[in-house]
């Protein structure tokens, strides 16, 4: 039994520093990189990428959409063959940065509001997999399943990988309580480690209301941008370890 | 005998659009194309990668400060690991948008104020050099001859190429007037096209003040934002054809 | 009989310029200002105000999303307070501006995507009147009639002004018809401005429709930015004058 | 016997955070605040006004380069006209945040890289000279005594308030001991506030080098972005008052 633990990095930018890079990569087996269009200015990138590539974490470019001010957080309307472009540019930045790091760019997994959208957007979902495809065709995409995005990625031979989340509450169609409601994150550990065990070992999560229902994940995500998220990080890593549970990236 | 004819493209942004891409493209052999730092959006980028990849016409990487709202025109004393990180992160946006367009990076050029800045700043002008060797340590660079970059790469093993000036005079000592200066610029396009043909067959140029001075150079820059830039290069290309001079680009 | 004709200028940005805004300022004599954030740098915000300070021209703040590369025409989920601050920072921005070239920020008139949001758009729209309060209660709001804009901005106590549109289609209902939608846009200059006339001295326009519908609006809109927006702007003009009416602010 | 004190504030920028300004509001008397150009998102600027206001913290404009990347640290060559406008534009916008909440654009401090600049550069330090006086001749320039600023501004007749450093070394002709040399920085908080209160008292300090130098200021600068930084605000506050002397803005 084995699961990859993924985390958000590389999000610091110019004078602003966000998050403990390195006790995250200490910790998780794969590194969504951000690539400049939400946060990460190039030489934050390229110290990611070289202690992410020092520890063996797979890097993932974490592509947004442009919008800096924002932190990739609120919608945009952009149009398909304008996102797709921005995509390929990204993935091409982060690829090229890496290389430079003695790594490479195993996977792409949108940010934010992107990674929202994605969920049910059919335009931007589209446009998200054309961009993979027209920049390499072997790409892994990294997602919610039941996502548009996932579902179009599969349907054009992109190999996917479905990802659940540590900390946040589902309903009980297996959906992710959106943010905005009440118990929608789940903040004591030791109740984020459990949960993070039974979906490993049972795929299976007790919903926000009480139900027994099905998580189907091959990586779960870990948040590393909020205080005390390194301690969470390796109290999830802990309790999979002392269940049994080999922790790998799903691409070595 | 044979040359290549280079300008810069992909200068666009947004709504807003500079040059005649597609003119240039007709008749130039290699395309610097903007990364997204001085100009160039993502889309504007892909169009014209797959323009240039049509036409058989090599793309190379127009590395900038990022400084959109100066078009890269300003020098900034940005720190050398700083830029380093810059340039690989431009090589790697190009070098996706390019694969996905069906075609590569084949060189680097610097522009603007980073282009001037590399003849003689010894960090900055290493600062590249070091980026391109973290990159991809067969890439081109494309630069001005006597400059400390082209020296500087030359010394680290990276293949090098220098290029001459349409529409510059030069100085005695074989340096470029500068544009401040009265007469820098060389507006009537018979004797640019003149001028062109001499460097290319006797690799020579009359300078400024009246002398006969060496120029080598296996490119010839022609500027492509100016009105009537596409006659200036049309003219050129057909001096150079009328000469007996093969155009092809220096890398294929 | 008096109307005042309005249009966007200082939209070029650093090394790119769009439109013609002289041609447009000899026409027109409200300037709805770009403020630097879907285009504008500042010293193309200066020159602009002076131009349209020494024609007598109105400056208004032509406020918009924080997006270059969108040109603002791009929908943004953008927080209430996170808006609000932006407008004000805006009219600040430009006020400064017009200070400095002897003028001042006569009115407010939302730009693309925040225009047609806050049509429908409550938070938004909200966001928007907050930040006039807060900045200055008696600022004139241009917008679209029958928008939330307009209305919210009234029950609030601040001066509003009706536009109606120089070249588009108008539905039944009296709204505009969507650009993506044949029709749209009406070309044929005489035709423009026939209609405009006819909207200022009987307040009535034929709609894509066939039918007679009521356009009261103490503004018109011109745009300028398309090829040949200075001769449609002059045909209004002169069409205006011809008939009696008398072109005017409507703030002086 | 008075002194005032500043530090700079409003320098987060959207999900960035940097220093805790309300803890340095409490203590200073003048708050350099951030215009956009090198941090300071619009929200954050309002937020930072509005505290600054309920404190009776008179509010700077700390204008920079355009340069969020770079947080304003670098050198830009930006031609005079272009940063005039830049300067107008700044000088704008916080003023139109200031007044949204409830308090007003007392004076000027250029920030980082233009702040060192206009000490020496005499076309940027004119250019920012004749932005104050376009926008208002009658605000306060506060900068380093002997500057080009302060004499450029002095002779065109606008206020000038000059200021010495709380934690920074001189040189034995009483310049700031550049940053890069060894001992630029005082580190030691009872050190730092014993050479304040001699340099009010006394208006003079012991050099780099052991000498005894004279400084004229009527403000005295405090770091507020390094970690400790309000600890040693707090302890030079303290040290003042103890010393008899009152802490109050030089403008009210």
């Amino acid at each position: 039994m084995e699961i990859d633990l993924n985390a958000d990095v590389g999000e610091s930018f110019g004078q602003w520093t966000l998050g403990d890079d390195e006790a995250i990569l200490d910790v998780v087996t794969s590194a969504n990189v951000a690539c400049g269009f939400h946060a990460g200015d190039p030489l934050t990138l390229l110290t990611t990428c070289r202690y992410a590539a020092s520890r063996g974490v797979s890097v993932g470019a974490q592509v947004s959409y442009n919008d800096l001010a924002g932190f990739g957080r609120r919608f945009i309307d952009v149009p398909a063959d304008v996102l797709a472009a921005e995509v390929v540019y990204q993935l091409g930045a982060l690829a090229g940065v890496a290389r430079a790091a003695g790594t490479r760019v195993a996977y792409i997994k949108p940010h934010g509001a992107l990674y929202n959208a994605v969920v049910h957007h059919e335009a931007q979902a589209t446009a998200v997999v054309e961009a993979v495809l027209a920049y390499d065709d072997e790409l892994t995409v990294l997602g919610l399943p039941g996502s548009i995005l996932l579902e179009a990625a599969e349907a054009a031979g992109l190999p996917v990988v479905a990802e659940a989340f540590a900390d946040r509450a589902y309903t009980r169609e297996g959906r992710l309580v959106p943010r905005t409601e009440p118990g929608a994150v789940i903040h004591d550990a030791d109740e984020v480690a459990a949960r993070v065990v039974r979906i490993v070992r049972e795929g299976r999560v007790t919903s926000v209301d009480g139900h027994d229902v099905g998580v189907g994940a091959a990586s779960v995500c870990i948040h590393g941008d909020t205080p005390g998220a390194q301690v969470l990080a390796r109290r999830v890593r802990s309790a999979l370890e002392a269940a049994g549970v080999a922790i790998r990236p799903f691409i070595r």
